[in-house]
């Protein structure tokens, strides 16, 4: 594996993501590898001010485009703060969440929005060019399970989305998938209603096989 | 003059702004026409609290893009909670700096960059379309002495821009007065030198003449 490398988890509430990276976190650890673990919205300090006016508040505290731009405002803070510097000095970078939230919540959570989807890849364009994560890992589950998977954890402080309708969740889904569809070089679909060790296991043979780790 | 009338008032630190809007209010009020009264960033409740991110901390606190994104999220809110629903009540709106300031500050304050330029137009378009102040009062003055007066003021929270350097504040001022050749229809430039009394009448001689008021 090459020097400075950025891996993205993206899925829906209760897929998993936070025990994957942890697991991941072990295992480059194990290999005496440097890594930086981090999350979207937040990530830097600036970020995370950002990031509590985001996820605090009732469902309609923000209209959609300006959420978008909060969310692009603390995505361009943690790249040039955190995620950049990183890379540079040749760390592997995971971060729970990245560009492709935006995408899946703001252009598909409230119904496809192909306005806002034309806003969010204009914005994504503005804060970061042609940088993109070297893998993302999609971690699929139905919305129902992770749905109640993500209300029975404690200390969750993403309430305001979680109150959002199941249909939401499914529209976050059908975004997901179809991201991977069309970005397959890129991303990875892996079942999510595995236990974690087997979802763990399929990470790992995506890392050996795609970049020989 | 019709209902639901738009009025910004742009300049450097200390160039009059606030007294000029406190005197219009009163004069508004004398003739029984209903005001809204405002400022950037801020004006809104959630614009506010972009707004104290924005003027708080060191100088580089934020990188010049996320600066614009997070100013542009704050007037995306000011004008959906709280500038449009004013003019649709046929209310004459006075807002302390709008859309001008972060084409003066962030394309030009540091330098005239054409880059940031481009970007503060997209943002503008990509949060109002084509909405537009009916009138903007730039109040001109030497920055020097701009400067000086904003210093000694009390109580002043925009100290992060005022510790700036005299450029800065030169290519402000530089960049009001080509926004106001280039959209004549729409800006007036009055000299913030004068006595507030002076600067008060001039603003008056405006409204009639153009607006009939």
């Amino acid at each position: 594996m090459e020097a400075g490398f950025f891996i993205t988890f993206e899925g829906g509430e209760g897929s998993g993501k936070s025990t994957q990276i942890k697991l991941l976190e072990k295992w480059f650890e194990r290999k005496g590898i440097n890594t930086l673990i981090t999350r979207e919205p937040g990530g830097s300090v600036g970020g995370e001010e950002i990031r509590s006016l985001l996820l605090r508040g009732g469902t309609d505290r923000w209209d959609q485009l300006t959420e978008i731009l909060l969310f692009s405002a603390a995505r361009r803070d943690h790249l040039t703060k955190k995620i950049w510097p990183a890379l540079n000095e040749g760390k592997v970078v995971i971060s729970d969440r990245f560009a492709d939230s935006t995408y899946a919540y703001q252009g598909f959570g409230y119904g496809k929005d192909q306005n806002m989807i034309q806003i969010v890849d204009q914005l994504y364009t503005m804060i970061a060019g042609t940088f993109k994560p070297n893998l993302t890992i999609v971690l699929d589950i139905d919305p129902q399970i992770g749905l109640r998977r993500s209300i029975n954890r404690a200390g969750n402080d993403e309430q305001r989305f979680e109150e959002m309708d199941l249909q939401f969740h499914r529209n976050l889904r059908e975004a997901y998938l179809s991201l991977a569809l069309r970005e397959k070089d890129r991303c990875v679909v892996i079942d999510g209603n595995q236990t974690p060790d087997k979802v763990h296991t399929d990470i790992l043979k995506i890392l050996e096989e795609r970049f020989k780790c």
